[in-house]
């Protein structure tokens, strides 16, 4: 699966709301095409492109229902400038064995020298590039660590869905306590959805009730 | 020009090989037509959408001629993960408005912590959002630093194209004097053009011949 294969599946705008779909919650064929408004017949045919290049896989549950969720963490970057049109993904085989499993990350930024002579303008040259390989470890790295963080709130909510929707909660809690309506508006769900999400966290001893609102579980 | 039109524009295969070319050097429509075996209605059309979109930009030379080159930096970064499908595109306005005209770069990176309380995970999270957003922030000023190091070395030849063969060319030299041929191996021209591109850096003076091959000018 390289970068051209990637690009060609995402210039689909329905390939594209079937990824932002799958990554709030699992769903399977019907689902999907009721969400979307896309006939079962292209949703499968979408599905099954996205499945062979290893970017969503099914999982079938106790009803035989099957499940589609996204599988992997990937990363395309795209740089055009008027010397270069350049693509790279990071496409690890497997989460195990990914780079953004490590635990730690050292990066060094300095701005380089400049001159108009070949020998300054092939050094700042080689700087510059070293930088952007390092850039892009540095963000695949990050998005591993989300991830990482995301599948540990899920756990601990023994949440199979939407951790996202859990995550982003938190995050606005973590300016200090605030009542469902304003949390509703920052992370743009209804209020409905965001009070079941409050309650279950709760009931994890993630937040708690403070006054007419919600706070961080101390 | 948002994410989801620049996939779509770049999610087409010939599109992409006229960006490629033209990061190479500026092409008029016939010549895009014969290197790349498209029609030239086709091509018309591919340039036209990446003209509107303000990806590439054309200039009529004394002949007539009408040359199209890419007008400006712009990156793609598409996230995809078990939690997330994102995009961002940075895509400024000018070149002269972008920040990755500053001349300075500091980036401070280091692991958060780790912790299951909702205190530490709304913290991790946090600390690694504003990361993501950083190092976003840095890949692009990188992207201009390059830029504009191939801008110097473009004015330095009063070359009109290819300062990327060039500038490769230059980073091989970096390493020590070295023969046409494995030069030619290792920037992927050539022979032929890569020798044309040593005698006219040559005449510059930013390389000198050494024995039987090539340096940087001391």
């Amino acid at each position: 699966m390289d970068s051209a294969a990637l690009l060609d599946l995402l210039g689909n705008e329905n390939r594209r709301r079937i990824l932002r779909l799958l990554a709030h919650k699992p769903c399977y064929v019907t689902e999907i095409s009721e969400y979307l408004d896309v006939s079962p017949k292209a949703v499968i045919d979408h599905l099954r492109k996205l499945e062979e290049a290893g970017i969503i896989e099914s999982r079938t549950d106790s009803q035989r229902r099957k499940y589609f969720h996204i599988s992997r963490n990937l990363r395309l970057e795209v740089n055009v400038s008027p010397y270069e049109f350049g693509t790279k993904s990071a496409y690890p085989r497997s989460r195990k064995l990914d780079v953004t499993t490590w635990r730690y990350l050292s990066l060094d930024v300095r701005a380089s020298e400049e001159g108009d002579d070949s020998q300054s303008m092939a050094a700042e040259l080689r700087e510059l590039e070293r930088l952007e390989n390092e850039l892009s470890m540095a963000q695949r790295w990050v998005q591993g660590r989300i991830t990482d963080v995301l599948d540990r709130l899920t756990d601990e909510l023994d949440a199979t869905e939407n951790s996202r929707l859990y995550a982003d909660v938190l995050l606005e809690l973590a300016d200090g306590p605030a009542e469902t309506e304003s949390i509703s508006k920052a992370v743009d769900a209804p209020p409905g959805m965001v009070q079941e999400v409050l309650a279950e966290m709760a009931e994890h001893d993630l937040v708690e009730r403070v006054g007419d609102g919600w706070a961080l579980d101390e």
